[in-house]
């Protein structure tokens, strides 16, 4: 029984809330039952050095917490002087699996910037964030599109995220915090709609998972993923 | 004609949205206006090591702008590292105003840091902090409170902020950020519930401010604030 | 009674002492009674980035303490890493009020940069340094005419400042640190050669503050700083 | 055909050579063909702050490259002022990998750093410290076991990982630079000796990778890690 | 011809002014020529950690350079957020030099912390430094002695420095920056008053200097740090 | 008698190996007894932003100790976030070292680095580094005169280095730690293989030293820098 009383292959909530904040070029509030995270989309007319004068785009992500988006408070990491570990893991894992769906030629010469901000954290805040994000990237790449800056969408596909592990002994899908901190494995696995893999972080915090184990949990990652590739459409107004 | 169509003497639609997440002792949303700015209340059982011993307890302030906040995307302070000027003297402020209405005695060894998180922002988000935390502030007593923790709330007044300038040779009240950018003068004023000064900063951005203009504005920000104090009360229920 | 003996509207012995060190463009040791503080004016031929090609100089300050310019020693921010919030506070306000009396246009593009290092303190480093770096502005100022770099002074007007407060119930001008540690409110005041006002920081670290207390502190602030533009003209062999 | 001239399913020579260094309590350089890491296990009679008193242990892991250990010289971490977020990711997966074989209660309030320097780099640089880094762990058990400090060693299990990935469509294991630059997708596997998994992290470079892709990926990197098990203990003079 | 006209066995004049500034327990401003350097000592009742409960005391310097003590103007280090290696160098060859006179056990759990401020640079502030602050530390023994915490001075002999090299082929004494700038070789020698070494730092900047060259910078080194011996002893109304 | 049972004038054993590591210009493991340190010379084709546009280039180094080098574990300076003060005085002094045998203008645009990374640390590692990174750096001028972007080796000269200290009374030649740890007077010494010196710096850290007893340890130095030029010359398989 999962503490939420969720079925073992059930989604929590999943809210996506366009336009929540009216400067940048994407906003995005998206909900994964108490998982509130908000993704900004922000267009920039430069490139990182690396690509200077290379005629491609570059898109990237930043990952905070805010201090009391969690149980306890944390310390905010601009008042001590440095990310940590795990939030430069994450935004690193972010900028990857939305880069897997873009052209960046077709981008030209902008940097996109996602910002995920975590406002009230209840497990799977970076699977919320990659899912979110993408809507807020589509929209930035409308706004693109709307002032001719591109003539069509570089998305070349959709990506959204989901975590999945074993509970008490169960492969469920979308944990929360409540079985997060208890559970023997978790793994976050990243697919476009195509039914890919762009990627796939499993980690046991318990006992190490057995070959049949990590089959189950990623059948169940395919189908929450197929469900919130779904919802991202339906929340873009687009038939499918 | 001030470019929001107000009058001089107007504040913008002021809302105040307590429980606005769940973890935090005190959790408010508050928006002047396009500025809407999270204010959290935690409380801790500790107290800087410059108070351990002493019987006293603490309030700071922390306040930060998510990047896409603005109209331009702003570097993450986390990400270059530490906190600039602006920052914290803007987290200075926030401390010492709500300091001025607790007790500290009272509140006994504990720390209340209140996160003030700009999530979207157009002018006057110091004031805007201040004024909410205050509201955060109080529901963190109540909790207080509730658990038996202090007999009664050790807060003993009210604060609120709001800021004034001239804009266009005019005093006007509250000013947003078209107003702002340009104004020749901007003040900030806090003030308590007995209409005394707990502080004034003001700055002459274009031309120095004569002695008439400064007491037009000061007229201008006592009226402002004693209507955010009644919004206030009224937020948190209390009569009068 | 105030500790030193002084009359509530009496200003500390104020020494102005030009050419201080030799290599600065302006070099000036102001002393506020036991308060001490070396500006130094440095030109540089370049801007900061976002005023690249526009034309317009700037104009901005720094901020330090010698370790053991205070009663206990305090720790070298170099060592710790960082300036802090107050050191940032201070210096900000340094540079606009420097800026509020000068020409950027007719600086050209042009940096100068006003070090205010405070050898020994007792109160009031903040409104010294103003007072002290206007005349090692003015004599970088001459530097810049004598070797024709600009046709005449780019300065408009003077700046002083002085700080006043309530201390035991009577308002007071220029507190030393005897009075400043145990005031209850403590305002700095930054007026030009107009009387008018380029910047008011007022604090209730006690009790908040009445209308009339403030009132009381304006006058007595605005008599001081009439006192310190005068100084500041003999020191530079100004008539008038 | 692979750069190397190697099979699909063949690892490079593997070299573990122990006692690298006189001084920590387990020195092993391990090669993955031109790839070389040292790693040095470092007994300290001390936990970090979360576990005191608990009568725990703590295994962590720190990781660096020489900077001249790759093609090109990149900057010293020491001289940046920052460990890079890829750095982090790799010393949080050593860390993670060797605790899942560790009975930290066993092992009592100590902690063990396991230091893994890449001397030269050749791709694989992870993988080869995890692996290397069980070897020292495993001296430094016998170690502590020799001095009588814990009964028996903690360890309840071997752990030993591998890379494995599409270069040119085909799924090969253990791949060098030339491969893991050109490849479409890379993945990192953590075994135990019981064949369970402890940490897959596979990402697409190029192409998303298919469900049957992930098979052929896992079934190598099975293999490839029984074999690192069985080097493992080889150098560690275990029957088996 | 030494720029200065000095003649090459000749100091520059030196000046050595005590209680220059009133809140530390030894305040010494030091000048050789113009160069110029405030050396303060401050007493503390603690000691750094890994002396603690030893029973024994610690002095230890600090050094830094107002940003604009030089020709051109330096970035401050409290600004650019870290010390640079040249200033590390120098702090920690001062301490070393005052502890070579100092009994430590005779000092008992204290720290003095020599704090040594360039507020003007013109060649030798590292000499200047330790000449300055061996004065500032009898006087903070003096303060020590006469409330009484220590028995009689724990210092056990005097320290002064000078540097010499090879100006245009000639050895000299007491480089000041024209010469400094431009010689060949730049030796900084420390000696205590019985004619022993305490420290020799010697660097070839053009070609490398020849055992004879050596021998006479060895010799001039010694006659100067005789006189400036004479001229602390003069300042402490030592006879001598 | 010595803990190593040399005697005082007798070097440790003395290795050199090229060619170390594969990827760099020069790659030397120089060993002084247990005292290794692998040293890489790395080609750049750029100079730092002080020599721009001047035809000349530069040599550098860095320096660091893997943290388990030493007896017990260091801090890894990377995750502390800076180099302390002794890392940053070694690295000055080897680049130091190595200009002065370098012909900056033959050498053209471009930045030699040096990276002296510590393995295993008894003693010395300095002076060893020093030895060591001339092999490196006449590697990677042999690397340029073989693709013949310089005519001939800018090198003109050779530089060694070896510590001198006062031990139990006896002046001794390559001190290892047991010696280092306990010596009175600690001197390191570079020089160049026409016989002069580069760099003395001698330090007293027990009682200071006489003018006999520097004159007993430069001669030492002396003769054991002419052993350490003739193993060099071996290395690189020069006549001589």
């Amino acid at each position: 029984m999962r503490p939420s009383a969720r079925a073992p292959a059930e989604l929590r909530p999943i809210r996506i809330t366009r336009q929540f904040t009216k400067h940048a070029e994407g906003s995005v509030l998206v909900e994964f039952g108490d998982t509130r995270v908000l993704c900004t989309a922000s267009v920039e007319e430069r490139v990182p050095p690396f690509l200077k004068g290379k005629g491609r785009g570059w898109v990237t992500a930043e990952y905070g917490m805010l201090p009391r988006a969690t149980h306890t408070r944390m310390q905010r990491e601009a008042s001590r002087g440095r990310q940590d570990g795990r939030t430069m893991e994450i935004q690193r894992l972010i900028g990857r699996a939305l880069r897997a769906v873009m052209d960046l030629e077709a981008l030209g010469e902008r940097t996109i910037t996602l910002d995920c901000d975590v406002i009230q954290a209840d497990g799977g805040t970076r699977t919320a964030a990659i899912t979110g994000s993408f809507v807020a990237l589509a929209d930035a790449m409308r706004y693109l599109v709307g002032k001719k800056s591109v003539k069509k969408s570089p998305l070349h596909g959709q990506v959204a995220s989901v975590s999945v592990g074993i509970y008490r002994g169960v492969p469920v899908l979308d944990l929360d915090y409540a079985e997060d901190s208890e559970a023997e494995t978790d793994m976050n696995v990243v697919m476009n709609d195509a039914g890919a893999f762009i990627e796939i972080q499993g980690t046991a915090e318990g006992h190490a998972f057995r070959m049949e184990e990590l089959q189950a949990m990623l059948a169940l990652a395919r189908s929450g993923i197929e469900d919130l590739l779904r919802k991202q459409r339906d929340a873009l107004g687009l038939v499918g």
